[in-house]
């Protein structure tokens, strides 16, 4: 169509974002599924109930990271919504973003093997923290490159952008924080991190909004 | 399009339906699959056929797991076909649906594992039915969220949605049985939670239906 | 839309196809990729590469399994190609299918683990060739209960038709053979296996065509 | 449509190209984040801190294979951005592809196993050269062939073309050279393989295009 040179090597990178959503539900999907290989299965005898007791650990790992993919998802997916196509460099932050999510399980396996080990412990909670927060940042990063380079749909900007912005930057503040608290009280901040993950999957803010009488209750479809 | 400040940040959230479809057929792909590393090869000796043959408890979990993961798909597919679209509140109770999915290779191997031995088996079997009724239980709660919040496609309501709705519920008052069960007979809720995920997967009634002689050939396709 | 009663449940349950695909493309995708997981490596030693080469077996089991996964995907997708809409009982059938599927990897696993002990082989090879007939079986039912069914797009009929049926019974009819020989000389199935994957993977017939002089150039897009 | 008997049989092939798209974003998927799975955790001990610090071969294994089937991945999703439609020999180049790529694991697998033993060293980090190579030659071959069967979409002709040939062929000879190194200097030849990675992965030209003053702000967007 258009026959002015330079943009030739520009527009093999102008993509359908299809792709790109595939190739990250899939690494999402797997990332968050693979976990489960780590709940170990204790040995038979006479004390299962109690191994399996004495493995909440585990199982609180396991959860925070689960709700911390999918907190990531959900994210994504709505920067998705508002893609209109892709570029060269969003790709690749994409990528990026994708290799932390599909790091998440060696962290989570840290934690789980090392929570009662005082020093171990420090280094597992860190290493996880930084992990999370690494997620946390790339997926903000992806969204303001995506705003700043005009690749979102025509029409859904304003209001949208601003209320996205304040839900996106805040969690990587929470990290920061929980990942200092975790030098000096290592179980605190996995505490954290599953108040953190819980904060973004209930939506606190829509379940009050209901929950007050007199509410308006039409609803704007997408068009 | 709409300029009234306060849905803003609803409209944020009514997504199209193709991510979260393709995330969760992720997960229950992955999760379905996974379930295979648990059938393990027994060492080269001279009764290997014999110690094949003694791995069938574990089998048998395979199957039952597969089955219920099948038979979930089943009806969150159908779920997400009716599905206009997505809004905050779903997203996140697929999600937990999601967990449950991604989690029920656990109890699997758990029940693999333990199924010869009285007291860890009935632990194992129950912990294994608790995960595959809030695997039923949330699917019904989704479909109950997205009939109530009118998120279904107009013009498909009312017949189909009695009929889906007498579809699920069942299946959760089946699985309450059955743990219930399984605390005095582990091995017998084994085989209920089999015969529950046969029920689903062999649709019985159409397949008499079509035995029966004059069925009505015509069939409905979606326009 | 359609107001008679009966009509209802049935409308439940035909379905569009595009989940069908997501899960059954994930089912495929997975079960070929975690095969990888049993190319087990060596301990470190002075023999390393004698040590991989001796698992010459293992790598062929891995490309055996590879090959026949890539095959029943080709022809998943050719039949999911004609597809105009799903059933009930269609959705089902491809369950089992996908079943099987999920499955190649522990017969992949024992046949690598056993191939050199006389008695333990037999059975390797024998529960592998089963498990490939399955496979091949089901896509075959598939595809006649498509066809039979009317679930495959108008106008697409009678040549087509013929042509894919040729192509997937003989398959059935050669693991059928394979797992005779097997059980005299395992040894030969597993190259069976090996031939029968390659005829499918390779397109003899095409690239003969090709190779001929004067081959008709045109091709028929799909519109 | 066409009722000339011959064109049957080609017809059956000529695919819509979404279902190679989600088998590949698949098993590109699950490659990349199956390779966490060798991200082993050391033992607890007073020495934990240290024994993960010696990992960092394991790490840069790690980070290289990601990157790569990252790389790998953007290529594959340029040539299907072009794709028309799919016919019988280019899924199956398609196949073979995925092969190598599901493959990846296994050699780095072997590089993190072996890193620091000189012979084993040389030999994993031949193999593992061999399968980018494997993976890097059979994209270029997918891309020259589409465009010498005119599978590519009408109009996306010539300047495209020859852009992302440019950019597919260099890295080809680079894994050539690296191969012939890593003979030498096994070392030399991982890092290398992470430069011709992390060249893929950073857009030089573009973010260099961007920091020149001056430059065109438009971009052609795809209509």
């Amino acid at each position: 169509m258009s026959d002015n040179g330079p943009s030739d090597r520009r527009r093999i990178f102008s993509l359908r974002t299809s792709r790109m959503e595939a190739f990250s539900d899939g690494i999402f999907a797997i990332a968050s599924t693979l976990l489960v290989l780590d709940l170990a299965v204790p040995r038979v005898g006479p004390d299962v109930a109690q191994k399996l007791h004495d493995q909440w650990p585990i199982y609180l790992a396991y959860l925070v990271s689960f709700l911390s993919i999918g907190q990531a998802w959900l994210n994504h997916s709505v920067i998705t919504e508002y893609l209109d196509r892709a570029d060269s460099i969003l790709l690749r932050l994409n990528l990026v973003l994708l290799f932390f999510v599909s790091l998440l399980p060696f962290p989570t396996h840290l934690i789980a093997e090392y929570l009662r080990t005082e020093n171990a412990e420090r280094i597992a909670v860190t290493v996880y923290g930084l992990n999370l927060l690494a997620i946390s940042a790339f997926t903000s990063i992806l969204w303001h490159y995506a705003v700043a380079e005009h690749l979102v749909r025509q029409g859904d900007r304003e209001g949208d952008v601003r209320a996205l912005t304040t839900k996106l930057d805040p969690s990587l503040a929470s990290y920061a924080v929980a990942i200092g608290l975790g030098l000096l009280w290592p179980n605190a901040a996995v505490v954290l991190y599953l108040v953190i993950a819980l904060f973004v999957i209930i939506p606190f803010r829509t379940v009050f909004r209901r929950i007050r009488p007199g509410r308006t209750r039409h609803r704007v479809g997408r068009e």
